[in-house]
C-alpha cells in the first residue's frame, strides 16, 4: 500500500468525518440541554466534553457499520451518540490529576481544568449512564431484545472485562514491564473492547445472527490494534498541536508501548499490515463496506 | 407509631437484613472473582466496596418489592445486586478527596485510602458498568423488554437526571443557600430516584403495567424524603463508631439540611409522618406487602 493511496483515503473520509461530528454535536446539543436548578454546571461539562471535539471515528465506525445492513441512520446515530458518550466519560475520567494528569485535550482545556474535579468526575459519571438510557430507549430499536443486547455488549466492552479493566492494566503498566503479549491484551481491553462494540452494534441493530458476525469481528480487531499503534506512534512523532494533547506521555511515565517493544519501523509495518488483514476481513461486502475500508487506511494516517 | 413499636419493628428486620447480606455478599464474591492479569488491584477495590458493609436497605427493598409479584428470589437477587454495584459506585466517588474527602466508609477505610485514587475512580466506573451488563443479562428476566426497561429506568435513576444531578445539586448547595423546596428536590434527584428504582424494579419484574405502580411509586418517594431526613439526623445526633462514617460533615460543609431547615424535632416529626404516609400507599397490598411496611418503619429508627 503506497503513501498516496493512503493520502487518497483520508481526503476521502474528510467529508464523512465531518459530516458525522455535526450529526454527533447536534444531537448531543439537544440532549444536553442545559437545566436551571443547581445542576448547570454537570451540563455544560458535559458538553464541553461531548460537543465540537474529537475526531469521532467511533460515531463513524458505527454509522459505517449499521449501513452495511440498512439500518435506519437516526437509529444509528443513537447508537453513536451512546458510544462518543462513553468514550468521552473515560476522557474526563483518565485526564484527572488522578489518573493522566492531562490539562489538554481535543486542543480544549480538559474538564477538570475548565470546571473543577468534583465537576469532571460527575460530568464522566452522567455521560455513562447517559450512554445506557440512550441505547435502551425505545427510539433506538423496536426490538427490545436488540436494545438490552446493545446495552449488555456496551457494559462489558467499556467495563472491568473491557475498557477499564484495561486502563488498570494500563496503570500497573507503570510498575513492571509488559512484553508484547501483556501489551497486546491491554490494548485490546484499553480501546480494541469499545472499537469491538461499535461494529458488532451495527450486526445487533441490523438483527444479523452471531454465526455471521466473524468478519465484522476480525476487521474490529485488526484494527484496534492497528489504531492504537497509530496512537503510541503518534504519541512519540507528534506535535501537541497537531494530536490536540501532550505527547510523549509514555515514554515519560515509563510504559511499554507497541513503539517501545517494536520499535517505530517495526511497529509502523506492523500498523500497516493490520490494516490490510482488517480490510481482507471485508471481502465478503461488497461497494457498501468502502466506508470501513477508508476509516482503516485513515487510521493508521490521521497525522498526515 | 409509639417507640416500642418502632423498636418492634426494627427488631424483626434485623433476620431479613441479615440474610439480603449474606445473599448479596455471596453474588458479588462470584461475581467479582479477581483475575491474574493485572486487573487484579481493580477487583480487590471493587470487592473491598461491595462485599461484607452497608445494611443493604436497597437489596432487601428490591426483594420486598419483587416478592409482592411472585418474581423468582434469584432473579430479584440480580436486580438487588445491579442496584447494590450502582449505589457503592456513587460512595466510592462521593468519598474522593475532590468530592466529600471521606477516609471512612462502612466502617472501614474508604477505597481510595485502601487502595489510591485513581484504583477508587476505576473501581467505581467498573461496579457502574457491571450493574447495567447484569441487568441486560438474560439470567435477570426471560423478556428482553423487561430488560431493557429496567436499564432504562436505572440509568434514569442514577445519571444526570437522577443520582448524579443530585450530588451535583449538592455540590452547588455549598455554594449557596437551599431552601425546603429546592432541598427537597436535590434529595429526591441524589436519594430518592435509586430508592424509586427498587420498587419499581419489582413491578418491571412482575411485568406490572405503568397504570398500577401508582401505589408503589408513592411508598417510594415518602420513603425516600424520609429516608434522607433520618440520614441528617444521624448527621447530626450518630455517633461515628455506630454509622460507620464521619458525623457532623453537613454542617462543617455549610450546606442545607432537612435538619438545618427544620430543626431536629420537626425533622422528626416530619419523617414519622412521612412513614405514615408511605405505609398507607400499601393499603391495596395484604400482608404480602409487611416487609416494605417493616423497611419503612425501620428507616427512621436505624440508629437504635
Amino acid at each position: 500500500m503506497g503513501g498516496a493511496e493512503l493520502v487518497q483515503a483520508s481526503i476521502s473520509l474528510k467529508p464523512a468525518l465531518d459530516a458525522i461530528g455535526k450529526s454527533i454535536d447536534q444531537r448531543f446539543d439537544r440532549l444536553l440541554a442545559v437545566p436551571d436548578d443547581g445542576r448547570e454546571r454537570l451540563y455544560l461539562a458535559m458538553r464541553h466534553s461531548a460537543i465540537g471535539g474529537g475526531k469521532r471515528m467511533r460515531p463513524l465506525l458505527v454509522v459505517a457499520a449499521c449501513d452495511l445492513f440498512n439500518v435506519d441512520r437516526e437509529r444509528a446515530l443513537r447508537v453513536a451518540i451512546a458510544i462518543e458518550a462513553v468514550h468521552c466519560y473515560s476522557l474526563i475520567h483518565d485526564d484527572l490529576p488522578c489518573m493522566d494528569d492531562d490539562d489538554l485535550r481535543r486542543g480544549k482545556p480538559t474538564v477538570h481544568k475548565a470546571f473543577d474535579e468534583a465537576t469532571a468526575v460527575l460530568a464522566g459519571d452522567s455521560l455513562h449512564a447517559l450512554a445506557f438510557e440512550v441505547l435502551a430507549d425505545e427510539a433506538t430499536h423496536e426490538d427490545a431484545s436488540a436494545r438490552a443486547e446493545l446495552v449488555l455488549e456496551l457494559a462489558r466492552a467499556s467495563g472491568p472485562s473491557g475498557m477499564a479493566g484495561g486502563q488498570m492494566m494500563d496503570l500497573a503498566a507503570e510498575q513492571r514491564e509488559f512484553d508484547i503479549g501483556a501489551t497486546t491484551r491491554l490494548q485490546q481491553l484499553k480501546t480494541g473492547a469499545l472499537i469491538g462494540f461499535c461494529l458488532e452494534a451495527g450486526a445487533i441493530m441490523g438483527r444479523i445472527p452471531e454465526s455471521q458476525r466473524t468478519p465484522l469481528r476480525g476487521y474490529a480487531r485488526d484494527l484496534g490494534l492497528a489504531f492504537q499503534i497509530a496512537d503510541d506512534l503518534l504519541d512519540v512523532e507528534g506535535e501537541s498541536a497537531k494530536t490536540g494533547k501532550a505527547v510523549n506521555k509514555d515514554a515519560a511515565a515509563g510504559k511499554s508501548t507497541f513503539v517501545s517493544l517494536l520499535g517505530v519501523e517495526r511497529a509502523r509495518t506492523q500498523a500497516q499490515m493490520l490494516i490490510e488483514q482488517a480490510i481482507e476481513h471485508l471481502q465478503s461486502f461488497g461497494r457498501e463496506a468502502d466506508l470501513l475500508r477508508a476509516i482503516a487506511r485513515f487510521t493508521i494516517d490521521r497525522d498526515r
